[in-house]
């Protein structure tokens, strides 16, 4: 992998494999056991200056626990070849399975973070979180509200500082 | 201006000019006078299934009155040669003074919207609003809190569906 200087590299694709749910973001326990959870919604930018991730997350998620603990995740982008395994980590709960073994994906120590990353993915993230935002039922779209939100469990959103960032290079593949 | 059928072909762009505070938020009052504020902070993404523009707006700021009224907004990105004009219309409020007279900025109607867009931007978006979240004091991080938050007033967070967007081609210029 190779680290990346600037973000903005990499906005576009990763926009583009959000989109299709290839995004995977990695959380640790206090034993230092790493879970990973797929996701299909984020966003890009800049807020209060600084680069950042923000990811949305359910409270009855275990990565929302995670999180919660560590005040930090990584995001990892998968290509098409690990279509099935990305469907699977968005499916099954880390609280029963230990996905980095089901899925035999490789976790890789962070330079800043206690989350890891995902040795397989093509980019990836390394994100310390420095805001959190409780999505409230008063203030959403009704047809928004229906089509998501019918058993509550409304997100929680997770600003998440962009510390640095990476690309699969020839050179990895 | 050219319709862009896919926002993800400006998104690279569009953060690069946003983080140089070069993006300019539209809105309209009830007597369909507009209004320009310039923004520095924002994200794109996708949010419940949708392509979105966040946007952060103050309370305190006209901007919010009028996104509270309509419930829509446009993003106006401008390139260098209106580093002036864009300059002022972060500094002043359009309760005062009408920023389009001043600037001789040129409004032009939206197709799906009731703010306005901006003719002499190289980019721009529709977005109407499906979601909105308050940042709340006890879930930021103390340092953003300190530089950011001295005065209270926290940001409002708008979720703007993209409905639209646009670039201006060669032809245009």
């Amino acid at each position: 992998m190779e680290k990346i200087e600037d973000y903005i590299e990499l906005v576009k694709e990763t926009i583009k494999f959000l989109r299709e749910g290839k995004v995977v973001v990695c959380s640790i326990d206090k034993n230092n056991k790493p879970n990973l959870m797929t996701i299909g919604w984020g966003s890009i930018g800049i807020v209060w200056g600084e680069p950042v991730f923000i990811i949305f997350i359910r409270p009855s998620r275990y990565t929302y626990e995670l999180i919660e603990q560590t005040g930090d995740f990584t995001l990892n982008v998968f290509d098409d070849k690990y279509k099935d395994i990305i469907n699977y980590c968005g499916t099954v709960s880390g609280r029963n399975i230990d996905k980095f073994k089901e899925t035999k994906l490789t976790p890789l120590k962070s330079k800043y973070v206690r989350s890891p990353l995902v040795e397989e993915s093509i980019i990836s993230y390394e994100c310390k979180v420095i805001g959190k935002i409780d999505i409230k039922p008063e203030m959403i779209a009704k047809e928004i509200k229906e089509k998501i939100y019918k058993s509550g469990d409304y997100h929680r959103l997770y600003i998440g500082k962009i510390l640095t960032c990476y690309k699969k290079t020839i050179l990895d593949i």
